[in-house]
């Protein structure tokens, strides 16, 4: 006879901020109220490392106990390694129904789900057909406040256990920094256009040598009403299925004169 | 008045396996054919880099003569790191016309583009608006035969060059590892579906601590003859035209539902 806690969906949680961010307890604490939660996170902050993976090292994986009651393991990889290392390792003879990233201490509208740890993690687990959330709020400071959040983690966790997604494996949902009285609800929409502007800061270390700082400024490059962007600004929760298939396939059949060419 | 040298277009070569890679040097000698070249490249290998970036820590980046005649710097960050550096300190005033980047030591089809630095720093200049070709020719020595894919680097150069990338900004060229003449052409092609199946060594280091090291096997998950995979394996030069819009646009209005719950 199966035992009533096989039954539960198991769900793989993980973030690019590290095992110790308020924004991964946060997300613990809602999936602990669907199903049994495995926690494969990284040993230290990981923001703006895409899809890295680690393939020149070896990764260190060690068991934890952050979260009360929580199997836990922190990776000294990337965001991408850890969902590698669940799926390889720590949970290759089970069956993830559902992995959930973040929430990410941060906005990862727009074009920033390249750069994303966070969404990058959540990808890797689309990739092997399992659904996955990356959910990220508006707010870079350790002492945000993740209860509104955790509003919209639960109603979405809820849908997807339920109901999986459309066409789609993967969900980047990002939250607006505002009370929850001041947040008018979930849209769901595309990516918007929009890019940062390159910008360092030029200046010398200790030693008199000469270095770069990467800044910038985000660059709105549309006014649409159907995307994250006019959704967050708006004070809506922006809801994006998203993909790996990064083919333009409208442009393929206008690449067909190249065939010509040899 | 202005001078030739002016007129001929400005192109920004990178890569993912550092300025000392022989890719690089191949791609070099052909874009030096077609326009004023400017390098800038990681100053150490950076396989499996994505689309990461670097925040937290300083950029190096240093002049250095390496390509004869050729001006190009070498980067202490990833490969999106060198073509945010090259936009917006090294060729900040100046109009960028092609980036190329590669010609990488390995191939980059199918979900491989996601893991790429190749293609992330391609990609990082297409975001811009910038005309962008990733070069991978699918071979990992450090032996091996560039001539073949010089061939075909020249041929999309020069289309690129004279009729830009209808409505796209990039291209992932994958070039089959066998001699010219063994090349049957190119075909333009969408990213074939595929995926890594996780796998690591576990071993114990020189400490007696457990590490895990990535390896695994790539599982092609078609057999379609319209994608890159199929092309390269019946030793065609794929071509495919690709974007960094993330969006499952079919699957947003499957997901409206989600906008009646709060």
């Amino acid at each position: 006879m199966i035992s009533k806690n096989h039954m539960k969906p198991l769900i793989l949680v993980t973030n690019d901020d590290g095992m110790f961010a308020p924004g991964i307890k946060a997300l613990v604490e809602v999936a602990a109220e669907f199903g049994e939660v495995v926690v494969v996170a990284p040993d230290s902050p990981q923001s703006g490392q895409g899809h890295a993976i680690t393939l020149k090292d070896p990764l260190r994986l060690n068991k934890v106990d952050v979260f009360d009651g929580i199997e836990a393991y922190e990776c000294s990889g990337t965001p991408a390694d850890c969902v590698k290392l669940a799926k390889g390792v720590v949970l290759k003879e089970r069956k993830i129904d559902l992995c959930v990233s973040g929430i990410n201490h941060g906005g990862n509208a727009s074009i920033n789900i390249l750069y994303s740890g966070t969404m990058s993690a959540a990808m890797e687990a689309a990739i092997d057909d399992i659904n996955s959330i990356g959910f990220s709020l508006l707010d870079f400071s350790f002492e945000a406040d993740f209860e509104p959040a955790k509003h919209f983690v639960r109603i979405l966790m809820k849908d997807v256990l339920d109901n999986g997604i459309p066409e789609c494996r993967l969900l980047n949902v990002n939250i607006p920094a505002v009370p929850l009285d001041k947040i008018k609800g979930i849209k769901a929409c595309r990516q918007s256009e929009g890019n940062w502007t390159e910008s360092f800061i030029e200046s010398k270390d200790p030693r008199g040598q000469k270095y770069y700082w990467m800044t910038g400024d985000f660059l709105k490059e549309e006014n649409a009403t159907d995307t994250d962007m006019w959704a967050l600004d708006n004070h809506y929760v922006s809801v994006v299925p998203s993909m790996h298939d990064l083919t333009k396939h409208s442009s393929v059949n206008h690449l067909k004169h190249l065939e010509e060419k040899s």
